[in-house]
């Protein structure tokens, strides 16, 4: 029974991972927001899970360090230079930093990666991701993850290669793109799905979310592997052996 | 047994037809394209299905109204002063013209009229289209169609109310809008699904063709029951009675 | 500002619409269980929604009568006597009796029912449904009332035109059958599809429930309806105005 | 460019060949039917494809041998006999047996296996299937294909782990096991899902075959990859290299 502390622990993710920690049969050491001694937390846990701020990401990592215990770390807002903090941190202790803490779509990126490999150009790819109306970007972050599987199975650049918010006279699709189309409506957690179009024939694979608790229990998994793991780096797709 | 004439008959659409007219148990009383004798054409007719070009519809018109028998127009890309055309011919005979041919989406439309006037605009609308990887323009005319419908079932504009080519920071939903997104691969057909989304539940509603055939079929269709119609101008909702 | 009694309220539906009342600004005049005394609560309402068990509905029916309100029942498992006794209790005050309080799918039957009147039977009408792990029967109460939709739509009997639990050596499809398929797993709050299938096309209509607090908004919105309406039997489609 | 021999070049799937044949750039070396002279055919080609009967088997299997060349085996209802003999033929040339020729197939069982090795069986497996309203037996065989790859990846028995048929009153879903539902209607090639579902969120991993030249195709692409392999039993899987 592990002893896990919440950064962030007010936020909507923040009492959804505190609500999966008694499912999943771990204890909650404590839980901070904007303020808190986040040091006190760190000796008081075996690992920690951070879904705060950016700007608190320094200390959080410290703390972690400090205390000689790994950390998970699902804030969003990354910007370059706290991947490198991570990267420093990582030289210490194991940190796992993710995007998206949901095991279905690490598993659903995996097996994208592994049909863009497989299936040649001839194979269109289109995703399309549904989102609530509250939502105010687009593609969703989980679909340009999705995005990435694909251009790195086909081993191209994503970038370069997506055809996006499409309207008007486009001209036919062109070879080798992928495609990126999003809906808003109601109150959807996140429907995503991955479409290789060819000569006759359909293959999607998709992932549809009931509702948000789902990356609180993925985040809740992925510190319980983190336990006991040396120092380093980690991503969720080692969480699944992938 | 009618004896049927096609309009266009070495085109794409044109052979659909042919072969429509064996299954359905009509008669092919001819066929001519560019150039031909478009008034003999209707002189060995019951009632003719044109799929040419624009520019020959004034003279398809003028030939169905001198023989006196009823035509279906299916050309696409018509303007204005064509839509006039047809109007003045539908003073002598019988004239259905219609940019869609086929009876599963005509039946979907009424479809989506009807659950579109008896949802509350809390019930958001999202069209999402696919289509083979040479088609050009986006979204598809059928898809435009079907948002018609919508916005007819709300009594809005559809040109005041569509959200298109979603990309980037779009900010959160607008109340009552009609949002397209287009998919583009392979050799698909054309599917269209019609999203309604609400707080914690959705509708959807959805046509799939396999093929090009069916639009053959609803055009023998519709010339079947225009046959003994009094003058005027009709539309395929009719044809099933909508 | 109407006052609510809910019959049945600690179980999983009352909870549920005890919270929807708040949302849809309604005020909770009480709610009882097994045992407690409806007769004091109808008193207190403008209106009962009963959703308790079907040995309490002779004295919720009797209660409503003497109160002189309406009632909701949503109550299920109920055999053809209870129906007698809603009959008998609508000679005196309003009474909305239904398997199934949730908007989308009252509207996806009328849908269904209008789909399958216009169509002929060469398109053949498969409804697949699925519902979580736990669930003991099928197909679900709602495949069944969407089956029956479909069957008054076609003018036909279900009990006759059915055909369910396809495995092995079935034959061909039966012309103007209606199939009907379950899919078991996860948490599945409930997902049914109505799908018509013709020659080279199809549609399908479906409706997708994320929660269950569905049920619970459309019982509030039904008790609302209900207010001031004069004795009679009601039922879900009129709330909507179907 | 190849010479590639049909044996059943009359029938659906023979006719099917020879025009993918010529879209694949490959030549069409002859084709026969009962009665026909295999060992001719087996002389004037560097590769057979046989799509015809058991019964033509064992000719078909030797006059691959007698000439030296390789053999695709698409010909349907195998016993355990027509396996051995497969066997025996592959010890002198390089023979590639399968029930389903389609490249996407192919690549969704692999998928599915891989996904059904990942997750754990808190993820309910479900799959669904659609075919033509002339279909005579449920599930399909591709059903069951891609059952065997989801027990495979469990390491289960198939068998011993299936629900089929789900009717009435059927109790809770068993942990572990593979539910099967299968669809008929319209002219539906061939759609195929497996759906894994869990707690708040599902998968969901699917085909559509458009029409049947796909069949024809992966026919085609098995026979050019089959040319210039060692004598040898080979699989599908191994054609896209999985």
């Amino acid at each position: 029974m592990a002893r896990i502390g919440i950064i962030g622990s007010e936020g909507r993710m923040g009492q959804a991972i505190a609500a999966a920690l008694a499912t999943a049969g771990e204890t909650l050491s404590g839980g901070i927001d904007k303020g808190g001694d986040v040091e006190a937390l760190a000796k008081d846990s075996d690992v920690l899970i951070d879904f705060s701020s950016p700007h608190a990401l320094e200390a959080n990592l410290d703390a972690a360090v400090a205390a000689g215990i790994p950390i998970v770390v699902g804030t969003t807002g990354l910007e370059e230079r706290h991947h490198w903090l991570c990267d420093a941190a990582a030289e210490n202790t194991a940190v796992l930093q993710t995007g998206n803490t949901s095991l279905g779509v690490t598993l659903l990126a995996h097996l994208v990666r592994e049909a863009a490999q497989r299936l040649g150009d001839d194979w269109d790819i289109e995703i399309v991701e549904t989102h609530h109306r509250m939502k105010v970007d687009a593609p969703s972050g989980t679909a340009l993850l999705l995005g990435e599987a694909a251009a790195t199975g086909r081993n191209i650049a994503l970038a370069d290669n997506s055809e996006r918010g499409r309207d008007g006279i486009t001209g036919k699709r062109g070879t080798g793109t992928i495609g990126f189309a999003s809906l808003r409506g109601g109150t959807v957690a996140g429907d995503h799905t991955v479409h290789f179009l060819a000569d006759n024939e359909r293959i999607a694979l998709s992932h549809l979310a009931e509702n948000r608790t789902i990356f609180a229990k993925g985040a809740v998994r992925a510190a319980q592997w983190l336990l006991g793991k040396p120092k380093g780096r980690y991503t969720m797709p080692e969480v699944l052996g992938l």
